[in-house]
């Protein structure tokens, strides 16, 4: 039986990522999971306006998105709990430059976005960062036969409801294809 | 060592969800990936432009987000495949109306969410509809101890690298607890 749980978002489980931007012409990394896909290649970050992290995005116009793997969950929780304006925490990883030079990215994530901002929607509490990726950057070790394959990427999925980090599990199955049994022509 | 894959998105895994709206006033249900959460309740969908569903969501200013279950994974496909133009895709489920009266939902999904269209981004080829979610559905065995139980809804995740649907895995860690861990204070 249905039942009516009032408010609730359940838009769950989203990535989580950990976002890189220069504060201060310093590299600074914070968790989100409240992302999302605009088009194919413009991907957009909820971010609370009190964040240390958006000024960075606003002043350079730039931003990483990296990927986390579970074997990073300690590190990935831990820059969602401290902030940038206390703690420095950009020494938990190896941080490297690409294309836009002011987008720094962890190269200890499997795969890593350099993004430019191409528009900001501003809501009350929140800047939602609408960026355009400019290149991806991936360890080889996580592709299979050229395709980045998840199940070796072991990424990082986030449940509000739950308050919880979870795996990712088996392959389902093929996308515009196991729904071509229902057709009737 | 890292390579550049060019520009890629590899922002998966997303959650696949139907999402449905009333179009020439009869329901009609389209498959769509490409999500996001922008503020606590605020949700936002990517859709191609040439999609059968944008109109009734722009006319009626409501559509609904349903998350279906991995027993589903054949008719989300569908619903992915086939254009509402063509076909009567609201007859593969049972249709059901809550507080918004024009946002059609899926009683076999096990959340149902409804949400008022608050803001449109205007990409060349794509409509990013920014909702608010004004009421919640779930059916009661889906949850434990009151919390939305993902291990029991198994939602369906997508991934574009490789096309393919996949399941989601086990609980890994506490958020905003694990990392407490790394502090040094």
């Amino acid at each position: 039986m249905k039942i009516s749980l009032g408010v609730k978002n359940c838009l769950y489980p989203m990535l989580t990522t950990l976002i890189g931007a220069n504060v201060n012409e310093k590299p600074n990394y914070i968790t989100i999971a409240h992302v999302g896909i605009m088009t194919l290649q413009s991907i957009s970050l909820g971010m609370g306006k009190s964040h240390y992290t958006n000024a960075g995005i606003k002043e350079n116009g730039t931003f990483s998105v990296n990927i986390p793997s579970v074997d990073m969950v300690k590190q990935t929780d831990y820059c969602g709990i401290v902030s940038g304006k206390k703690v420095n925490k950009a020494k938990l990883f190896e941080t490297f430059y690409g294309k836009l030079k002011t987008a720094p990215m962890i190269k200890e994530c499997p795969i890593n976005m350099e993004c430019k901002l191409v528009q900001t929607v501003d809501f009350p509490q929140h800047d939602v960062f609408i960026g355009e990726v400019i290149e991806t950057h991936c360890d080889e070790r996580y592709l299979t036969e050229g395709v980045v394959d998840f199940s070796k990427v072991r990424p990082i999925l986030f449940v509000m409801n739950d308050r919880s980090y979870w795996e990712l599990g088996e392959r389902l199955a093929k996308a515009w294809n196991i729904g071509n049994e229902l057709k009737s022509d």
